[in-house]
């Protein structure tokens, strides 16, 4: 049931013990559910209570533990032997006496790993101060480290496999920004143009449905383009509303974000010129992309190809993504932005995302593309410009 | 453009500041995007990033920070003072240098309350051991308090409006369902079920459109029925599958959850001998439930009601529910369950989950009710009992 092949699974755990041995570590926790997903294909909406997988660097597989009325998900999803699936009683569930992760140190204790090093994810939704304080008291001799970028960093550079999913959800995300466009317009409300933008994510394609995506479609209008996360409202569409699209394609967890811009009437000049700069400089910057040159390269081929014009730009014009799940499809890891040093390689994957918010307005037109050999891909074939109704 | 009148957010935080003053805290720090919101009304997808609200034992309004781009979500969403919405910069967003925390240390540092007691949340999505770790490095002489329940015990309460709310949603949550045990039959594709379930949900009525749920529609089907939270698949329903649907409508992030179960085609008898124990057994606890009595009491009466028959239940029976985000539309705070001692009070809105999840498949019948004056009342109007097709 899985989606990848049982090899694939081993050669991740490859990787992943290689760094937990240069890393000094002996037991590594993922709460994180993409983490938890890439190494034992589990797959459920039961994140929001804790859960984990737990990798030995000498035992063959990893151990998923989590509540017991999920121990069946585990076992549907994950590549892993029945007795490697442990399931926790209900009345650890949001408990004020017990923590879930006293069962987990149970389980370290059972399998004599109580005073070993163990990474944690330290900045990561899914694992609280809670938790660590529960190791803590419950394993007074391991030795607790910072594993929180450990796995995402071997996440970055996509399988074959991999790819082919994303290019899936590549396919959903053109048929759902075309949905988005051809919906929108004067006198529609937003609530009802964000249903058909959700039904064309989850429908997909003839050949395969989507899954959700780990942010919802972001898709403010008129003032609420002037900042990043808004979405819609009970609103109706006028004319001379500026409205940003930011949304994803989803298959097997696996992204394709996409952002354009549109505009219902005949756009004020400062936002077509905008659209060109920015345009023009993506189209420049992507030619530029290979491996070997680092992030904060890009970034700064992005800023030249932009300077003189007057778009200003702070915040960072991209991050890797891939895998994942709410509240957030990037790795944390790579940022297209100065000082990230990270050298591209092929099977990286990144959404060049150079969102402009300005006091008036915004503009969107982004790019998710993967590293080649030679150069670089970009995942989708919608067209860069300023749509207009 | 908050959804609530100022007054409404100036009560919530007087009963807030009661509590804070009760347990010695002179500043909170919420970053739970819920009690953000039910706090300030700040309300955007930026959750993925570092952001909270401070509440100050002595200052009139709390102070919002959170990622400079966002901070006009907050100019739009909340109100509170341009002055009280302070962003910052984009290199603090997933830094291995510097963390967003450092910079909420600052604004204490300046506001002059670097030595203060603080409550943070400790077993929460939003607040990770290292933004623990940055706030003691920073503020060397703060009390760190666990005021992770602070918040969510005010929220357990609804006044009128939020209940106004609750009902909107539940319209919606009325429609998702008879959406999806309409268009789920043999030969359609699950993702295409889902994506039309997804429409139902955001489009709402004709009087207003829905928002994203805190949980994606649970819909699992046939084998993956025996476990809770999984999703569909790219299969086509089959005669003889059970499908579970558990499936949300929400208002202004106020939710209205909701399950119910299809077979297609004549039910094999005992999934028809579970439907009717659980029904009666729900219709005699909603009976019973009144202000004064506890949770673990309304659960002894489910289990009652059940005792004699073939249905056993190891997990929760319910929990209370309403204003949320993702990953969860529980508050965390009550469950009905042996062991919780939580009186019942006018105003306090639960969801009444008694999901059944067997080797074979499972079933779920629920309903979410709001604790009255004299009994409770259910939110939603859809019949209690197993659907065929």
């Amino acid at each position: 049931m899985p989606v990848f092949e049982k090899n694939e699974f081993k050669n991740r755990l490859k990787r992943i013990k290689e760094k937990m041995d240069e890393e000094g570590i002996e037991v590594l926790l993922a709460t994180h559910p993409a983490n938890m997903n890439y190494v034992s294909g589990y797959d459920g909406w039961s994140f929001y209570v804790h859960q984990g997988v737990l990798i030995f660097i000498d035992r063959d597989q990893p151990v998923w533990f989590g509540r017991e009325q999920d121990s069946n998900g585990a076992k549907i999803t994950t590549w892993l032997n029945d007795e490697n699936i442990i399931g926790y009683p209900d009345d650890y569930v949001q408990s004020l006496i017990k923590h879930p992760m006293d069962f987990m140190s149970d389980i370290l204790k059972d399998l004599g790993y109580e005073s070993s090093n163990i990474g944690v994810e330290m900045d990561n939704y899914y694992f609280t101060p809670r938790a660590l304080n529960s190791i803590k008291e419950n394993l007074p001799e391991a030795i607790i480290k910072d594993a929180n970028r450990l796995i995402p960093l071997v996440r970055q550079i996509k399988s074959n496999q991999e790819l082919k999913y994303m290019k899936m959800a590549s396919r959903i995300v053109e048929k759902t920004m075309q949905t988005a466009i051809d919906v929108i317009d004067e006198g529609v409300r937003e609530g009802d143009a964000a249903g058909k933008v959700y039904q064309a994510q989850i429908s997909g394609t003839k050949e395969f449905s989507g899954d959700y995506t780990a942010i919802a479609p972001i898709m403010p209008s008129a003032e609420r383009t002037t900042t990043a996360h808004l979405t819609w409202t009970d609103r109706k569409y006028q004319k001379g509303d500026v409205v940003l699209l930011e949304l994803a394609g989803s298959k097997y967890k696996y992204h394709a974000p996409l952002s354009r811009t549109l505009y219902i009437g005949d756009p004020p000049e400062d936002l077509s010129d905008i659209a060109k700069v920015v345009v023009e400089g993506l189209n420049k910057t992507l030619d530029f992309i290979k491996p070997g040159v680092t992030c904060e390269e890009v970034e700064q081929k992005w800023r030249k190809s932009i300077s003189g014009s007057k778009v200003v730009k702070e915040s960072r014009v991209g991050y890797s993504y891939g895998l994942n799940y709410p509240p957030d499809w990037g790795e944390h890891t790579a940022s297209l932005r100065p000082g990230d040093k990270t050298i591209l390689k092929p099977g990286m994957t990144f959404h060049f995302m150079p969102g402009i918010w300005l006091d008036e307005f915004g503009f969107e037109n982004s790019e998710p593309f993967y590293v080649t050999e030679k150069g670089c891909e970009t995942f989708v074939d919608f067209p860069r410009k300023l749509f207009t109704k």
